[in-house]
């Protein structure tokens, strides 16, 4: 079963339990996804109305990239976890011969690439939906425009829950030159979607008080 | 039905559909719950290990209130939609004549004080679910120490969510006594949950970095 056909009840259930997955790569991908449907929702009640006409064609334009956002985010809870069990899986290697030795420590390293981009990619995916958010707090349908905010700090805080994701993993990783690169990724995205949220969150509390 | 037992998926296409409920609210609600059931997860993976046993009885007692607030903020996610249902209805009753009228405005600002309590407990209980975070994050298990960073940031982000929805709602209240005095709660909490929370994150960075 994927993680979007779980009810939401037992989702928590399992991320409170002592199992590993999911946990907070899967939750740091439903935080995109929640951010990716409020963009949505908000364009969804502002386009058709005759005040938001001038903003009409390039909202649609937004919503058809939120709605992929969403259902990218979403299948990256299941990435997460399938990310998680094989790095798992080469830990739990044999390793009774020389042969076998190098072999689990190339398959954990190969893993361990694996379960850095995945969280980098859910990184790239939620900077994605910051872009969005800014532009549906600027130009959306002002009686919801509290929710393009709340579509910022949730896109926001998947970015930087997948993260430290990305750091764990890249931190065991011995090919430095592939692990500097994603840390290197990683910040600059981290620094333009800081900036990024605060000023959009500033615009919509505005709005709104 | 509650929100609880939707499924992942139809709830995300609800909350991007055009139906104003879920919104942020519910979005705001579940990252709280998100943020709970983590400390919950680093906790139910830190308690008996013998390197932890030092502080076991500590996180187990955390852990009890990690689960109650878990609890509460799932239950908010519908508290949220009877709220915002109690707005849209009360404006919508008759006002052909004055008495009308006169009980319209009454129950609107009912309402709105509903509506502005409703997000302000949900802020409160973010506030506590970044309280055990950042225990969490200083004293659970290091090879999980990433789902308390991920933790304190989908409360952070479930606090600010609520945040503009207390905003908003208030904004509309004409007993400013009653407004002013949710506002000044809600601005000392944010200051208290911004510091605690780049704190918090900072220490896990540190220790996953």
């Amino acid at each position: 079963m994927t993680a979007k056909d779980q009810t939401l009840g037992v989702f928590l259930d399992e991320l409170a339990s002592e199992a590993p997955t999911p946990g907070g790569g899967g939750a740091a991908a439903i935080h995109g996804a929640t951010g990716a449907a409020l963009v949505s929702m908000v364009i969804n009640l502002t386009v058709g109305k005759p005040k938001y006409a001038e903003v009409e064609a390039e909202l649609k334009d937004v919503l058809v990239r939120s709605e992929a956002l969403r259902a990218q985010l979403t299948d990256a809870i299941d990435d997460d976890v399938k990310a998680f069990d094989a790095v798992m899986g080469a830990y739990g290697l044999p390793r009774g011969t020389d042969e076998e030795k190098a072999a689990r420590v190339e398959t954990i390293q190969a893993a361990l690439k694996v379960a850095t981009d995945v969280p980098l990619e859910a990184v790239r995916l939620c900077r994605d939906v910051i872009d969005l958010a800014a532009i549906t707090a600027d130009k959306g349908n002002l009686n919801v425009i509290s929710d393009a905010g709340v579509a910022v700090q949730s896109a926001y805080a998947g970015l930087l829950s997948a993260a430290l994701n990305v750091r764990v993993n890249a931190k065991s990783i011995k090919d430095r030159e592939f692990a500097d690169a994603r840390i290197q990724e990683l910040e600059t995205l981290l620094g333009e979607a800081e900036t990024l949220t605060k000023k959009t969150y500033d615009v919509v509390k505005n709005k709104v008080s």
